[in-house]
């Protein structure tokens, strides 16, 4: 089932040469999706909606440990709930598609595809909080969402998308802010440690909290272009929906409040994310836990001294499933060559190569996809020296995106003048931007002077920033905030 | 978290008196679902969700078993794809809400939301299919879906529903063939052994067919009050949607052919099923397999008795959850007896109670849902005990559906006559008229027939009848077909 399209380009283009071009040949060479026939939206293709599970899968565990539960609300949601919380319809009314009509019959009131389920779901909390009993409500839900934006890319930006939101409803301010914090730390720790791919827990700036929110947190990645990845947003709502939608609890002191609420999403967007940070000329590389094929096993050398190697492929096929690793054996009848450029363009952590020799000395070659060394190993001891190299990929890819996020941070740059001398410079050399740590006065202007000066974004507030800035980059006053700036998908 | 509108009736109807009333109490109380604030959708809550999430995970696993892996395709289908073929425009047009602009400005053309996805995977394989290397392709889609239907049912029949639907292409009719068989069995081995339900498998005649199919089979289940739930369905599509969408491969032999396709779903009806199925006048009974709850654990006794009682509970809950049973502990202040008939309606298979006398003993109660039954256990072999327990409940379960459907089952009518007279004995006895199997001549006339004289639709042609039936029901003339007759949902 390869997309055999001709739009797509025979060979990858180099990312130096033009990354976003990189980026596009190598969702659709690895197969991981296709253009579907409705404006920016796409289809996953079994490759890539692989992923999207092992991404599920991840969170869900963690979402069920801390006492959340899956649930399911309407997707369609009539236009007068958008309107009982103000900010939040002016953010997102702009991009939604509506159903008007149902087999010819207009209907009395448009119904919009949700865009976020904030409204719906707090019309429901409205109906079953009551009491201080009812409370904590903690619950997730995974579905398809709809933002029509104007500008789209695969995975990272597409009219529909999937996605889970989690909401949730608390007796007071205190305890709506633990939760923010808590869904934000898993964020973190299933990015880093599943999807190997550091990132920066921080507040977004007013102007880029999520529309009806208090405080917005959000996890912040560096693509390989330098550019930034929102990976996951962590929402305190206060009781701005509480009172929009009428959530209303008696509480143990006999008076009736408002809950406080949260919301916090993460979506489809973390499989382009994973690609730009791992993925190289040769296409993509995938962290050992999500990657779908950990192990790829390639039998070599000639017809006449097949059955031995085949014979002995099998046996350490099974011993490696057995051990619960996902393997597969690529029996095709194209060249060794052929199949070790097809696997590392797909990503494989691990290649397994067997030949007659290797059969004669009792042990197998394995490749790495991250460094592209070549181990001998013992066939006595593979599945405990491929679980453990599995591991050492897994740590080995964060720690290179690691170090690749601190090549290109900057924390030197104190004045508008340098960071636009420092666009510039990078745009002269390997075009990589990179991050800017800087100070910020906080006020919406200096925000916005220095988007419209350098196109670089406030991305969010670090809560633990490498170092401290003293003054605003922009308007050179008493920094209030030291905030990431950069490019951002 | 419970739902205290005062919609919902203080008992739960008995089954006798109004059986849909039953069923709406039954399924508010047990706070599987709430009602949205869009015609026909339902919310689903998380007790309601987690029955999906298991009967998911059985099905999802099975798929790969065979070979399928899923993926995901855009929700809105352009207009221009319903007409491409005839009988599939024609089923589903009259059930669709479309969405006909995006903020304000109208869209080219319409957009219509998914009833099922054919028109659109048609269109997607097309694209990527054309060798007969590239067959077979064995995709699945878990979804939301919209069918604007008149009348909806909680879970059986909503505006809005979850599902999966199964899409696959094959080089040849027989190969096509094989799978729908394969699917078909799978839905009947998943829903007779998880969820403890009988069903009758067989082939569905050409007026209940799928809009655009050779031929439909399903499986079909008996509810408590007698009428009949289509519970999965499996359709080999020809080259009917092939032809409409160009699907076309390079064949062996060098020819260019037509793919052979099918599609197979099964829904979150599945849960209103379980809920008729199995429960009684007390509320929900779950089957352990799916039962988010498999056993509750109840402290009983005095407060001065109280620690030694919670020490031994502690105790055998950490045995069971060990074990790898659901299990939870009721520590709430209600009275022991609200907490039993609270667990009962809400369908948990085993409650366990601990009291002074039974620490003491060394002992516990195990109480069953299905039976009422009430067992001593000795605390040492309580996880033995109640792992052999669920079992037994389990096939007891399945094996009381069978029998109740084997009593409902009727097999000696042979006129149109006496089936009315059947219908007419049943209503004026427990309104239970249950299923008919009848010859059938084969004619639509004598099908349309039968459903305007008796209210009886065709269920379907099961592959092993029970017996075999010579003449038409109807007309009396030559039966070609022995059909299973009800009324359904």
């Amino acid at each position: 089932m390869e997309d055999n399209n001709l739009s797509i380009s025979k060979e990858i283009t180099p990312q130096s040469e033009n990354f976003s071009r990189w980026y596009l040949d190598t969702i659709r060479k690895a197969d991981l999706m296709d253009y579907a026939p409705v404006r920016g939206c796409i289809v996953f293709k079994p490759e890539g909606f692989e992923l999207w599970e092992r991404i599920q899968a991840a969170m869900d565990k963690r979402f069920k440990e801390t006492g959340h539960r899956n649930a399911y609300f309407p997707m369609l949601i009539p236009e007068s709930f958008f309107q009982k919380e103000k900010e939040h319809v002016e953010g997102f009314s702009p991009e939604l598609p509506w159903v008007t009509e149902v087999s010819g019959e207009k209907l009395e009131e448009r119904l919009g595809l949700r865009p976020t389920s904030e409204t719906v779901i707090g019309h429901m909390y409205s109906k079953w909080i009551n009491s201080y009993r009812d409370l904590p409500v903690l619950i997730n839900q995974w579905a398809n969402a709809f933002r029509w934006e104007k500008r789209t890319v695969p995975f990272l930006r597409t009219s529909e998308f999937l996605w889970q939101e989690g909401h949730t409803a608390h007796v007071c301010e205190e305890e709506a802010r633990q939760e923010t914090m808590r869904m934000l730390e898993i964020y973190r720790e299933v990015v880093e440690s599943e999807l190997a791919i550091p990132v920066w827990t921080g507040k977004k700036t007013p102007a880029e909290r999520f529309a009806g929110a208090v405080d917005t947190y959000s996890i912040e990645a560096m693509m390989k272009d330098g550019k930034a990845v929102q990976a996951g947003t962590s929402h305190y709502l206060g009781d701005k929906f509480a009172k929009g939608f009428e959530i209303k609890f008696l509480d143990r002191d006999n008076q009736l409040k408002y809950v406080h609420t949260t919301s916090w999403g993460s979506s489809t967007r973390l499989i382009g994310a994973m690609v730009m940070v791992h993925g190289d000329d040769k296409g993509l590389a995938l962290p050992p836990r999500i990657s779908p094929t950990q192990v790829v096993m390639i039998p070599v050398g000639p017809q006449n001294k097949r059955a031995a190697v085949l014979a002995k492929t099998d046996e350490v096929f099974l011993s490696l499933k057995e051990a619960g690793l996902r393997v597969r054996t690529d029996l095709r009848e194209e060249t060794p060559g052929w199949k070790f450029n097809e696997w590392e363009m797909r990503g494989v952590p691990v290649r397994i190569e067997i030949g007659p020799r290797d059969v004669e000395k009792g042990q197998v070659v394995a490749a790495r996809r991250d460094t592209g060394e070549k181990i001998f190993v013992p066939i006595g001891g593979a599945v405990v020296f491929i679980k453990g190299l599995l591991d050492e990929i897994q740590n080995n890819m964060y720690q290179k995106a690691l170090a690749f996020r601190a090549e290109h941070s900057y924390t030197h740059i104190d004045t508008l003048a340098e960071l636009k001398t420092h666009i510039a410079g990078a745009e002269q050399g390997d075009g990589i931007a990179g991050w800017v740590l800087a100070g910020w006065c906080g006020s919406d202007d200096c925000e916005k002077n220095i988007k419209e000066e350098t196109g670089f974004t406030t991305r969010n507030i670090p809560f633990l920033p490498p170092v401290g800035k003293e003054i605003c980059v922009c308007c050179g006053h008493k920094s209030e905030h030291t905030v990431w700036l950069s490019r951002s998908y």
